[in-house]
């Protein structure tokens, strides 16, 4: 069993400091070598669904891979939502599944399945580990695979690995026996290149870009990248670009623009003529905004570039015309330094993003036209929201809610928005800024499936910072898995809005139109929170009021009440017909 | 959508009488067409992972395909773990997992993953259904792969077949049209042959067997099938072969040997030869008991026929010879008329097999040596039962608690087996005879993910007849999703033998000796099933002593009783240390 406990050096000296671990019993010597590592902090989940998204969310916090390790069987199909997610959002997952040896696969043995790429498409790769590795080339072999696992992991785009694990017994050793991890095992270290353009490409780009007439920016799902934000701010400052920022892409601090999906779902056909670009730039994974993404497939630009270092390139607006390989911030840096037509070189300073949205605020220094059309309208969509919301005089109903919940939100919050009105609601209303809030989703496969989870691994992951996951009952429950394990979450809040059903298919429109709606679609569900938040030891604050919701936020976000569920009740049908109303108002203001 | 609607008038027209959906946007259509259809009866269940193994229970108990439907995304990889379990356990399930148009994969849109072969190796087939069906050929193309999906799920080996179904917008007809299905859709039906063997082959079948010496039939797991129990207790008359069923074989009745678990652990070397057979005869799939696998590998007899009439065989023990085609029912029946060396003909009645175990119940009666050996091994573990559990003056314990469940068992009952303890313990004590009891495991996979659903899905598929459920707290808590829906479960019964944790870890050899034991194996889990009673509105039966346990079981199993949860609490060392005693009795009893 050296080779199999070796897996867990390798793992240790590539960095990986986390492992969730799901008890089996096929799995016990991946399970000994991982618990008795020194280096390695070891959490077991015993759901395996849940335990895959727990580490997806550990990975997305600390921005490193994190190792999951299951039992053979089924154990490891559990793992199958979280890894697609995490294929889809780039997020590096090295998955160690215990197996049969292949002799014994098909053969009506207990746990066997056919575990061989397990994840299809949704995994960058999988290796098989020698089931024997007396003889020394298969001793290498071993070793090599787990590096090639972890470093392909993450390579970018990053991704989730199988490293499939067939074990022979005995599983054990004897007891009081111990088990060594080899000092010399070998460690490949994979050290990514920063691609950047040439001269050559930089002027071509700039005349391409100056050519260009209208460019616009929009900003797509990634993390907070503050190196990004500095590039992007001086291109943007020094070309007068409008930067769209979607809520998920973290530029709230820079982009000029942010509430899209208000006005361009309110603005009439003449008025988004104007807003159309004439080269659209992107950078970053999908868009929550709906009407952003039919704005610019409408728009059809003659160029569209998106910026992307690694990996296949998506035409999200049918209008690509050019990828470029090279990390966005190196893009941006590159382009923004050059004297423009239309401005001065920028001044190179690194402005403070947390503090002040210089962009977005100055309202008459811009010199584009587009530019300012673009600024306008997101002022409007900011003074309509202030117009509309001025009083909670309207019955209690979700969208508020949440928009009291978001304005109370503690600094340096990482914020979970569940799918899927939750991510929706906060698109609109967008997040206050100033308080280094970064904004976390699962939007690589859109799933209800681990919002929970995700939120965990995240809490854990960082004991140090408030987690906020916002929700709704069907994702919350769907997930309940997700707390049951023995690991304390006191940074951990959940704000649950539970209008017992999937409350989108009242509001978006086919269903609502259905009979089918209430048990189909909608499809009401009982439950609330009461009995998990008892089950799993978190307080618990109920709430069916604009005062009630008031008087619980502060208390429920202070640092002293540790793990809690803020369940805010409302119902469907009053949510629908504000929200309604909210759209109603949306296309009279703006048409 | 004409061609998406027609989807639901082919399932209908092939017999297919349930559907198990999971609410979605993408789906739409399909869920109109199948919640509209009037043949067709749809539940909804939110938790895709529950949805699945509620549609196999489904499945399992009607012994017909049931139809899965669900969105895009992540919600058909929540199938995989039933998927899997559908695939190794034969059970027939079409699933219609909506997609969206091909075009638009990897492009960043919302809920879109590579949904082309979902399911890898665990589906017999995917078909894709063509996104456009105006053309007469792909019109024709979308029902043909329908029919041709149904077939196939439900054609020997049976299994889980996916049809992806890409879908544009718009979904939804507008308010108040109608769908319709075309009544001259296309239906291709494909009816079974049922392969026999020819008087050549039966010679020479029936020669070999009489020069094979020592004769062992072994039955894995199957549903009960009358038809094959008449042929297999005259053939088991007629030659004097000794039968050795599983607890999932479901051949109690006839099967002389039922306590190999038992004996077969506690029997030496010397007398474990008299046992073995020199030519063995399998059917069924997989077995529980690892003594029997153990003994069956050890013994490598000189033949070893398996009855499988379709699909690959596997060769468990290691010593397959010859894969008969034909039905097992097939086999004994054309093997049991010959008049043999060692008997008579036998007479041709159709004995009551519900009633009385006449091979098992006359002692003296028989001719070989090695049937009778084999009866008398049977007949001393019925023996030591007995005597071990004579009274109940061991501390409260899950074994004997068990036992004492199994013992008031209502007659007709559909027996679920919950993965890992419960099948185990059931496997060791056997189910009382004469009550008509028929026993279910998700032995395809043994995973723990879907016991409760599996036999969510029985009770909702027969009204009429308790089902019952017995499980430990890891599987239990894993799968309360089970109970997430609307569907009322008055012939439910869930026995809860709760020891907090994996209790399988501390009995099994290996991990008890090492000190992750209690953190990375058993996993303490402080849940009880108080609150998920209280959430789904479950009677709660808790118990915490023998005399607890024998008040409460004739109210707990009473039919007016309803849905309910008796959750019976033990220690998991008090468990652990019980079953060593067993074992060391075992040990003691038979060697």
């Amino acid at each position: 069993m050296q080779a199999v406990y070796n897996i867990a050096e390798i793992c240790a000296r590539h960095g990986i400091t986390d492992v969730v671990l799901s008890p089996g019993s096929r799995s016990a010597p991946l399970t000994l070598a991982f618990a008795r590592h020194p280096d390695l902090n070891v959490r077991v989940v015993p759901d395996e669904r849940a335990a895959a998204f727990i580490g997806l969310g550990i990975a997305q916090a600390q921005r490193r891979a994190v190792a999951l390790v299951c039992t053979s069987g089924t154990a490891g199909l559990n793992y199958a939502p979280a890894v697609a997610e995490a294929f889809f959002q780039q997020i590096p997952l090295v998955i160690f599944t215990a197996d049969r040896p292949p002799e014994w696969i098909d053969q009506l043995d207990g746990q066997t399945i056919r575990q061989r790429n397990l994840y299809g498409a949704h995994a960058k790769c999988e290796f098989e580990f020698p089931v024997d590795t007396s003889h020394a080339d298969a001793k290498w072999h071993s070793a090599r695979i787990v590096n090639e696992a972890i470093n392909l992991a993450q390579a970018a785009p990053a991704g989730p690995v199988q490293v499939n694990v067939p074990l022979r017994e005995p599983f054990y050793p004897k007891a009081g026996e111990g088990i060594g991890y080899e000092k010399d095992v070998k460690i490949v270290h994979e050290y990514a290149s920063n691609a950047t353009l040439s001269p050559a490409e930089i002027l071509e780009l700039h005349q391409q870009l100056r050519a260009a007439g209208h460019v616009l920016v929009v900003a797509g799902q990634q993390p907070n990248n503050p190196g990004l934000l500095a590039a992007l701010y001086e291109f943007a400052k020094a070309r007068k670009v409008a930067v769209v920022g979607d809520i998920i892409a973290n530029v709230g601090e820079v982009a000029a623009v942010q509430r899209q999906d208000i006005f361009l779902a309110g603005l009439g056909k003449d008025d988004k003529a104007a807003l159309k670009p004439d080269l659209l730039i992107t950078f970053g994974q999908s868009l929550i905004s709906k009407s952003l993404k039919l704005f610019l497939r409408d728009a059809a630009p003659a160029q569209h570039w998106h910026l992307q270092a690694a990996g296949e390139a998506a035409d999200t607006f049918r209008s690509l015309t050019r990828v470029v390989r090279v990390a966005p911030a190196v893009f941006f840096q590159q382009l923004s330094v050059l004297k423009t037509s239309e401005g001065e070189r920028s001044e190179g300073s690194n402005p403070s993003f947390f503090a002040n949205n210089q962009l977005a605020s100055g309202s008459g220094s811009v010199g584009s036209t587009e530019y300012a059309t673009w600024q306008r309208a997101d002022a409007a969509a900011a003074e309509f929201l202030k117009f509309f919301f001025v009083d909670d005089t309207q019955p209690f109903n979700e969208f508020s809610a949440f928009r009291h919940t978001l304005a109370t939100l503690p600094e340096q919050v990482a914020l979970h928005l569940a799918n899927s009105m939750a991510v929706r609601y906060a698109n609109i209303l967008g997040i206050p800024q100033g308080r280094q809030i970064e904004v976390f989703a699962n939007r690589g496969t859109s799933g209800i499936d681990g919002c929970n989870s995700t939120a965990v691994g995240a809490a854990l992951a960082q004991p140090g910072r408030p987690v906020v996951l916002l929700t709704g009952d069907v994702a919350f429950f769907y997930d309940r898995n997700a707390f049951w394990h023995n690991y304390p979450l006191p940074n951990l809040r959940v704000v649950l809005f539970n209008n017992h059903g999937g409350g989108i298919f009242r509001i978006i429109d086919g269903p609502r139109q259905q009979p089918e709606l209430d048990e189909f679609f909608e499809t009401r569900q009982l439950l609330t929170a009461e009995n998990t938040a008892k089950d799993f030891n978190l307080r618990y604050f109920p709430v069916s009021s604009f005062a009630e919701l008031e008087a619980a936020l502060p208390v429920f976000f202070a640092a002293e009440t540790g793990a809690a569920i803020l369940e805010v009740f409302t119902d469907s049908k009053t949510n629908a017909a504000f929200f309604e109303e909210y759209r109603s108002a949306v296309k009279q203001a703006f048409s």
